[in-house]
Formats: structure tokens, C-alpha cells, sequence
């Protein structure tokens, strides 16, 4: 993986299973990058990662199968939270790392390719939303420490503080194309740093 | 077109070109939302549209200048901006309407599937750029209106403070799962505007 949310020298826990996997993912990785989810090609990924076809056919059955996988390793690869000191630190961490990630060439259309791949396929769709919600579950703290510190009132919703920061970003990716700049993550950062200052994501009882 | 961003009563100009085009963009639009832009077929959108193959293989050539077009007639189609009077009220019928769109159900799979299209095809992605372009530059006197009547900063930059409002509620569509409620809308608004009036989102030359 050349994940840019992977900490640098992880490791994979060895065996040749795993190498399998590592190297089919990477390939499958690659192959989203470049040509998307619909020409996705099981075969294709065998070849590119020099591993035998039925092994490929076998443990991934088809191409949702094999990006829910990559999206697994996706989660567990990706980057702890921050732990600055502050709301405004940690919201400001999450907001470039997040920036950094739709701003690489090979990131930002891997990440296209497999929310594609959401729209056409329920398992890719349930993945996609467990690596989010393992993206979430991760940061949350940020807020909850925020809460302990007294900066923002108890009840704050941490889930919606950090889809205000990646909300914004992730639209400009896919929606509106406008740049993804330093403006844009600061605007981000300040904007979800006051609402959750001023009381606006306490969860009320609905 | 059943579009819900259409307004009530919106009658097309007549002829036998534009019901020919309405037909088949309606056709599209049922398709697309039905399987995707990945299995969107000329042949068979002519077939649900009662229109000659030839005709629209003619005038739209591929599923990709067919999508395009589709965006075309939705930013036409699209509903004029709220005139309230207040930042507050012309924003929070922004995220309304925006939710609305984005939870029901034939139209939040058609936005999921020309975001999709935008992955895989550049005449895709610029024709869903245009379309959000021509939504927030539609949108955008609300906040110029509202930096006349002092709700916020001379310089506040209106995209910025509608794609505060947008990018939340897509990121819950796209990428987390998680639920377009009330509260959801509530946050983005009050959130938004809260930073437009503190002046987060004044532009600084860089």
C-alpha cells in the first residue's frame, strides 16, 4: 500500500497469506486509481500483482469483493487521531490530513473510484461506510477530550463536528470541483471550532 | 422530468425536439437512478423513451453526452434561490431543499450516479461541475444580500458559505452513511452562519 494515511514503517504481520493479500490489494489499489471501479477486472489484478488468477477468483470472487477487502485494509492502515492539546490542533490535523489525502493524484481518484463503486454495490457501499465509520469512531476522541477540556459543551456531537471538517472538502472533490486549498481548510477548521464552541452540535433528544 | 429541484408547473417549450429531449433525459434519468451509470445503454434508454435509436445515438452519441445533457437540463430545471430576507431563512432553505433531494429516494441514487459518471468520464465531470457552478452562483446573492444588510463581512466568500452548508449533507450521502435528519440541517445552517457572521469565510488574498 502507498496509502498516504498509512504511518510510515508500518508493518505487515508476515506469511505468505498475507503478502498475497498485500500485494493484491496493492494492485487493486492501483487499478481503481487509474481506471475506476466499473473496469475493476479481477484477472487483471492476478497479473498486476503476480499472483495466480483462481487464488484472486477464489478468496475475492468479484470486483466488490475485492474493493470491501481493500476498504478493510484501508481503515486499518490509516492514521491515528491527533492529540495536540487542542480542539482547534486535533480539528486542524484531521482537516490536512484529509486535504492531503483528496489532493494526491493517486488518493483522490482511489477515493472516487470506490464511492463509485458505493453507488452500484451493496457490499462495497456497507464497506465503504464501515471505513468511515472506522475513520469517525477513531477521531471521536478529539471531541470528547474537547468536552473534558470545557471546550465544548457536554452532549457535543462528535461525529458531526468531523463531518463538518471533511464535509466541505469532500464536496469539493465531488461535487462542485472548486479547489482544495489552504482557505478551504481553514474555513473548515474555524467554522467547526466555533459551532461546537457555541453549543450548535449538542445532540438534542429527537 | 420529475425532478424535485423542478419548479411546480415548469412547462418546456414545445416541438417535436424538445419532447424528443424531454423524453429521453426523463428515460436517462430513470435509468440511471435504477442501475447506474455503468450499466446506462443508448439502446435502451430509447426504448423506455419511445424514441428511434438512431435519433439518440445521433444527437447524444455516448452514455457519458447523455449524462451531460441530463446535467444541463437539471441545472435549467433547478429551483431559483430563497428570497426570505434573512441569511438564516435564505440558507436554511438551501440545506432543505438539498436534503430533500438528497433523501429521496429516485433522486439521491441520480445523484449518486452522475457523481459516479464524473469518476469515470471528463465530459461527465465537467458537465456536474457546470451544474453545481450554476447552483451556487444562483445561490449565491443570498449571502451578497446578506453582507448588504450587515449580517456578514464585506469579502465573505458566498461559495464558501453555501458549501459549508452542502458538503455535510453529501458527505452523510457519499462517504458515512449516516442520516440526513433534522438535526443534520439544523447543524450545517446554524454552523454556517454563526462563521459567515464572525467572518471565517472572508477571502484573504493569497
Amino acid at each position: 500500500m502507498t496509502l498516504d494515511e498509512a504511518g510510515p514503517g508500518s508493518v505487515r504481520p508476515g506469511g505468505r497469506t498475507a503478502r498475497v493479500r498485500a500485494a493484491v490489494l496493492e494492485a487493486a489499489g492501483d487499478l481503481l486509481a487509474e481506471h475506476g471501479f466499473a473496469r475493476l477486472d479481477l484477472a487483471e489484478v492476478a497479473a498486476r500483482a503476480e499472483v495466480g488468477k483462481t487464488t484472486v477468483y477464489r478468496r475475492w470472487r468479484t470486483p466488490a469483493g475485492l474493493t470491501a477487502d481493500l476498504l478493510v485494509d484501508m481503515a486499518e492502515q490509516s492514521l491515528s487521531r491527533a492529540d495536540t492539546g487542542s480542539l482547534r490542533g486535533d480539528l486542524e490535523a484531521n482537516a490536512r490530513l484529509v486535504a492531503k489525502t483528496l489532493t494526491d493524484p493517486r488518493q483522490s481518484r482511489l477515493f472516487r473510484a470506490v464511492i463509485a463503486a458505493a453507488s452500484f454495490d451493496e457490499a462495497a457501499a456497507d464497506a465503504l461506510h464501515r471505513f468511515y465509520d472506522a475513520r469517525l469512531t477513531e477521531w471521536s476522541p478529539c471531541v470528547t477530550d474537547a468536552i473534558d477540556r470545557g471546550e465544548a459543551p457536554p452532549g457535543t456531537d462528535a461525529r458531526a463536528v468531523l463531518t463538518a471538517i471533511s464535509g466541505p472538502l469532500y464536496y469539493r472533490l465531488l461535487a462542485s470541483g472548486d479547489q482544495i486549498d489552504d482557505q478551504a481548510v481553514r474555513g473548515a477548521v474555524e467554522a467547526a471550532v466555533n459551532a461546537a464552541a457555541a453549543g450548535i452540535f449538542v445532540r438534542t433528544g429527537t
